[in-house]
């Protein structure tokens, strides 16, 4: 799991504690807040969110989660009913595949080309729809695999949507988290296309993942979510769930406002530069490619050749072997989707990064095949 | 919907807001704490619980969840399978209804006894339970009743569950929030007697309802709970749910092993002090009656006699005239499963609820039908 706060490269803005520690101790946010949310929370995120739409949304398209997590499992949950199906992008995000399976979901996946950026193979989209197809997934910035969607991408995703009459579930949990020459387009800028469900949360651009503030945001000029029945479900659906402290959403206004653009970007320099030594130094491994520069998020896919080594049968042995070996974590791509591929993460700090990639050069050496003497 | 936290008389320790400050102000719980909950929290609940019971709980028992409501839903989400059934007390709370009906589960209702302190009608829970019957819900102390129940009756209502072989789910979001002569005594008491599942929370002892801080606990010494595929999908559950902020949990241990008993007095000779003065009152009023002074938890039915007034059609009608005419809002008693009863929360300002009931007292009086004279 990437998890950026370990690192005391990326610690979060002073805005953000200081503002929740005012809220606490004004001791006015110990009680319940709606369990929609709070509503300068949801007033200020729909601004937030707004800056970067041709629209404007309304409080009442926002409510407040735990989490990007929680807001994937609502999004499933309100989608579910018998015989539905979901697709979803392969590499992908596990959790859509659990809660799937949780709210008895079908699951079915496209194919995002590492040939073309990790664009999604829309043909293979239009070929698994049918008329129990309730949504796709979209993941912009991509996780796990750093990619980055132009404009033109989306708005055709947003096209093909609209053709199959299916919505789209945009998880922009990195959003704004991009350093490469394609600028961050939220999906929700083609919602008079397609109705769009935007998930979202603080938690990767303050590099506060463990405060457990996300969003589930109707972004739909059309109102196609907006009949009455919709949101009474959503709504008490939400009497469910919990929800994040009162007092850490009564925060969000004041984090979403006047949080500093210097901020933004130095973690933006310092993932450009760690995404870029992940990129060349994995350049220097013969076993290992990665087809598409990282632009975004925090992490890449890399693959594996496994014919250049010597005694590793899959990716998850290179990972184990990797780990008892030299005690670098990355993940197996088979637990993203893709086997024999890996995915690294590079919100690490500079030194620890070339260090680990390092010692995954030495490794792979070490297992690398003998050139053969004929 | 009671929230004493709106109140300044009911405040939470100083210990509390300290130790969240304190936790946030380090930084280093700004990350992902695994999806069960910190271990140290887990930990210090499993001790907090086990101070009451004739057996240890580990940490493994214990899951941290965002508020008690949180861990109703995932008892319920855990419970549901095609066909299942779960016995409810009415009156109840409504967020098991809500719940068991987003997870397909048929709900049968047994009915407390007002004439009996609200005990359970066991007859009445066994002639419900079938073979489909997967639990029944014990909520102690007793919302909306507040009533309190007794070491036998839970040993009763322990071996009725066994000898229907389902499970019980004691809610205890009021847990040791009583005031009269029953003491609490947690139903995990009788664990070997039936498989227990524990819902509670931080948010009613220590009044921060809003942190949003529960747990979900298997009160369970024999282990029917511990099978690995029972464990493993409880913990996959967990992974799709956000969960509590890092820091509030990192809080836990000192908040539970560091309250001064003076505080948790304090809130008891309130509750105390108002649920009497709720009593008191509302036996001067002829169209009310409080069959079981309150003795626990934050709430009290009682019963309209509809005969003596006007023009109040029912529980609903008599509540919307108060709070439009007196501006004292309480719950209709349909809400809880009750038709023509109304709830009373007495987790309130003293001042304020003498002021309340004087208007009640008045609007009754207003409406009560005039005597007539033969």
């Amino acid at each position: 799991m990437g998890d950026p706060s370990a690192h005391s490269c990326f610690t979060t803005t002073h805005v953000a504690p200081s503002a929740v520690s005012h809220a606490l101790q004004s001791s006015t946010f110990n009680g319940y807040a709606p369990t929609s949310g709070l509503p300068q929370t949801r007033r200020a995120i729909a601004e937030y969110l707004s800056r970067d739409l041709p629209y404007k949304l309304s409080m009442d398209d926002v409510f407040v989660t735990s989490g990007c997590t929680q807001a994937i499992d609502v999004a499933l949950a309100m989608l579910a009913r018998p015989g539905a199906n979901i697709l979803l992008p392969r590499p992908g995000f596990p959790i859509y595949e659990l809660s799937a399976s949780f709210r008895h979901i079908e699951v079915r996946y496209f194919d995002l080309l590492p040939e073309k950026g990790w664009m999604i193979d829309l043909g293979a989209v239009e070929a698994l729809a049918d008329q129990d197809t309730v949504a796709m997934v979209v993941i912009n910035p991509g996780n796990p695999c750093g990619n980055v969607y132009s404009y033109q991408h989306l708005k055709e995703i947003a096209e093909a949507a609209n053709r199959l009459k299916i919505l789209v579930i945009a998880d922009e949990v990195y959003g704004h988290l991009t350093f490469g020459s394609t600028p961050f387009v939220p999906m929700g800028v083609f919602g008079s296309t397609v109705p769009v469900l935007t998930l979202g949360s603080i938690s990767k651009r303050w590099i506060v993942p463990g405060w457990r503030l996300g969003w589930f945001v109707t972004t739909d000029p059309c109102g196609t979510f907006k009949n009455h029945k919709v949101v009474e479900r959503i709504k008490k659906y939400f009497d469910l769930l919990g929800g994040p402290a009162t007092f850490i959403q009564a925060a969000v206004p004041q984090i979403l406002e006047q949080t500093d653009e210097v901020f933004f970007k130095k973690t933006l320099n310092i993932l450009k530069q760690t995404s870029n030594t992940c990129y060349d130094k994995i350049k220097e491994i013969p076993c290992l490619s990665c087809p598409h520069k990282p632009e975004g998020s925090m992490a890449v896919m890399v693959k594996l050749n496994l014919s250049l080594l010597e005694d590793i049968s899959d990716d998850i042995d290179f990972c184990f072997k990797l780990a008892k070996e030299e005690s670098v974590i990355i993940l197996p791509g088979i637990a993203v989707g893709l086997k024999d591929w890996v995915r690294f993460t590079f919100a690490v700090d500079p030194m620890s990064l070339e260090e680990a990639l390092g010692r995954v050069k030495s490794f792979c050496k070490r297992h690398g095949k003998q050139l053969q003497i004929y």
